[in-house]
C-alpha cells in the first residue's frame, strides 16, 4: 500500500471566494487518498516576498514527500513559467516569480525544472486560474507518484527575488526592515539571531534598537517576560528578531507596517 | 474496501464560531472514513443567490459520489424542507430555497428529496442549527452509503431562484448585472461568453462597456495582459465576463458592489 | 488496523499567518493516519474565556477518543504548565489557565495530567510558539496512541477560570451579562434553559429582558418565527439565551458588545 502524501497550499486567494476548495478538488480528483493542509491563504494579495516568507516559515514542519503547492501570481496568462522544485525532502510546485528563493537559500539542494508536459494540467486550460488548471493538478500527479523528471526539463535560469538584506553601515548600526506583522500585531524584521552578539542577560541592556521614533532597549526571551506595559524585542519562533507589545499590538502601538525601517545598535 | 467519499461544505457560517467544527464532527461521527472539504463558509450572511452561485462555481471539479451541503438558510425553524437533490454525479444537501437553482439548470439530470427521515437526523432537532442536526447527519449517513431514496419521497414542487437575466433591448445593447465581487475584487458579471459575439483582437476594439458611469473599451485574454493602468474586462475562470484591474481592485476603482448595472454594446 | 484518531483545533492564531498550518504539519509528522479538523481559529487574542467557551461548544460532536488541542495562551514561555485532561470520551491538550473549566463543569470525570516527558517534545522548544513545539506534538503522540499516563503525573491544582454567573436578586430580576456574539451579530447570554421557568407561548408573553436601554418582551422558538422586524430573544443551539435579530445583527442594532449586562424578568 502506498503511502499517504500531503499537499500544502499558500495563496493569495483568501477563503471568500471558493478558489480554495475548487483546488483542493482538483487535487483529490486525481489522487483520493492525499491529504491536504492549508498553510495560508492569506498572503496579500500580488504580494510575492509575503508568499515566500509563508512557505519558507512553514515547509519544515512537513513529513517528507510532502508536496507544497505555492501560488501568489501576479503574471498569471503572461508567459511566466510554471515550476516545480526538488530539495531533499520536499517538491514545491508554483509559479517561476521568486516565489522560492528563500527556500533556495536554506536547502543544499535545489533543482528547478519547467513543466511543460500539458498532458497532466486541467484542460481547457484558463489564462485567469492556473492555480485551478495547472498548479493543482500538477500537485494531485506529484501526490499520485509521477515524477518531477516527467514534467520538463531542468532549468537553471528560474527567477530570484531580491530579498532586503540587513545592512552593517561604519558606525556599527545595523540597518534592517520589518518584514511582517503578524495577527498579533508582531512586528517581525528580516533580523536572525546570527546578525546579533548573545543575546544573555548581561549584553541585553546594552542594545538600542529604533523605529518609528521610538527607543526600545529590551530584550525578552518569552512573551510573557515583557510584562504589563512597553515595547520590547524578541527572538521570535521562525527565528527573526521581532518588535513585540505584551498583549498588545507593537504594530498599531507604533502605527508601522511592512517596510518600516529599524535600526539596531548593539553593545555601545 | 469501500471508496473513501468527500463531502464538501458551503455555507454562511463564517469561520468565526465552531459552527463549521462543529458540523465536520457530526459528520466524521456517522463516517469517520469520509474526506471534508470547505468550499467557502464567507457565503454572504443570508443570501441565498451567493450561495448558489458558490456551489455552481465549485461543485464539478469534485470526484464522482461525492456529497456537496450547502447551508445558507435564513428560513431555519420555518416549514422549508430539508431537501437532497441528485444529478449524474452528485449528490446535493441543502434547505429547499432555491441554492441548487444554477445546479438544476447546468445538468440534465435533477432528480430532488424531501428529507423526511427523521431517524437520520441528530435529536433532539433544535430550531436554530439545522446545519449541525438535520444537514449535516443527513451529508454523513449519504458518505456512508445511504441511498437518496431512503431519505424520502420524491418532489417537484421544490424552490426555484429567480436569477436575474442578461436583457437584450432594441438598440443591440445588453443590460446585465454585477453578480459577485471576488477577493480580488474583480466584478463577475452575468455575462457569459454566450451572450457575446467570438472576443478575437478584430472585434474586441468595439465592445463598449458602461459601469458606473465609466466606459471600458478593452476586452483581455489574461490579467496580465491588462497591463499596468486602467479597468478592462476578461472572460473569468467560471466562464462570466468580469471588470478587473490589473492588480488593483475594480471594486474600489469603481466603487461599486453585487447588483450593479453593467451595459454592453458590441460591433459599433 | 488501528482505528484513525482525530485531532481538533481550537486558538486564537488566526489564518492570516502560516501558524495554524506549521501545527497540522507536526501532528502529521508524528501520526499520518490522523484526521485533522479545525473548531477555530478567531478565539479573541488572549481571550481565555472565548477560548474556553468555543470549546465547550463543539468538544461533544466529536467521535470518542478525539484528541482536542486548545491553544490560547497568554502566558506563553512563563511558568504556566502545560496540561493533558481526560473525560470518559476525550483528551485535551491545553495551557493550564483555565482554558478547560466548562469542560470540567459538564463532565463527570475529568482528571488533569501535568505535561513534563519533554521527550515529546519538538525540540528545541521556543519561548514564543507552544503550540508548534508543545501542544501539537503531544496532541500527535497521543493520537499514535500513546497514554496521557506517560506524559506526566496527576494534578489538582490546575487552574479554574472564574466565570460570570447569573445573579438572582430580591425582585426576582436575573442579572445576567454577553457572553459572545456570533457571525451574524447573535447576543449570546450566560442565561441557559434551566434558569427560565418553561417557555411555552403562555409564559413568553409576560417575560421582560431589558439590554442597553431597550425592553424585550418576545420569545421564538426559531429565527423564522421572528419575524420580518425587531428584536427577540431565543434559546440558541447551544442551550442559551440568545438576543438576535430576524436577517439583522442585534449586536449591531443594539450598538453592544461581549460583557454588556442583560437584566431578565420573568412572570410578571
Amino acid at each position: 500500500m502506498p503511502e499517504t502524501r500531503i499537499v500544502t497550499f499558500t495563496t493569495d486567494f483568501g477563503l471568500q471566494d471558493p478558489f480554495v476548495g475548487i483546488m483542493h478538488g482538483v487535487v483529490l480528483n486525481i489522487e483520493a487518498e492525499v491529504r491536504i493542509v492549508d498553510i495560508s491563504h492569506a498572503v496579500r494579495s500580488f504580494d510575492i516576498l509575503d508568499g515566500a516568507l509563508t512557505i519558507a516559515q512553514a515547509y519544515r514542519y512537513f513529513p517528507p514527500r510532502t508536496v507544497h503547492l505555492i501560488v501568489v501570481d501576479p503574471g498569471v496568462g503572461s508567459e511566466r513559467r510554471p515550476i516545480v522544485a526538488e530539495t531533499e525532502d520536499y517538491v514545491f510546485v508554483a509559479p517561476d516569480n521568486g516565489l522560492l528563493t528563500l527556500i533556495e537559500s536554506r536547502e543544499p539542494r535545489f533543482t528547478v525544472r519547467h513543466v511543460t508536459a500539458e498532458r497532466y494540467f486541467l484542460q481547457p486550460v484558463s489564462q485567469t486560474f492556473h492555480g485551478r488548471d495547472i498548479f493543482s493538478p500538477v500537485a494531485g500527479w506529484l501526490a499520485k507518484g509521477v515524477a518531477p523528471a516527467d514534467l520538463g526539463p531542468e532549468i537553471t535560469d528560474y527567477s530570484r527575488l531580491p530579498i532586503a538584506g540587513v545592512e552593517r553601515n561604519g558606525q556599527g548600526e545595523l540597518c534592517a526592515t520589518v518584514l511582517k506583522v503578524d495577527k498579533f500585531g508582531n512586528l517581525i524584521t528580516n533580523l536572525t539571531e546570527a546578525d546579533l552578539p548573545p543575546l544573555d542577560s548581561a549584553s541585553s541592556s546594552t542594545i538600542h534598537i529604533r523605529i518609528a521614533g521610538r527607543l526600545i532597549t529590551r530584550i525578552c526571551g518569552s512573551y510573557a517576560e515583557g510584562g504589563a506595559e512597553g515595547l520590547f524585542a524578541i527572538i521570535g519562533s521562525s527565528g527573526y528578531l521581532e518588535i513585540a507589545a505584551r498583549q498588545d499590538s507593537a504594530a498599531k502601538n507604533l502605527a508601522v507596517r511592512e517596510g518600516e525601517p529599524v535600526s539596531v545598535i548593539v553593545g555601545g
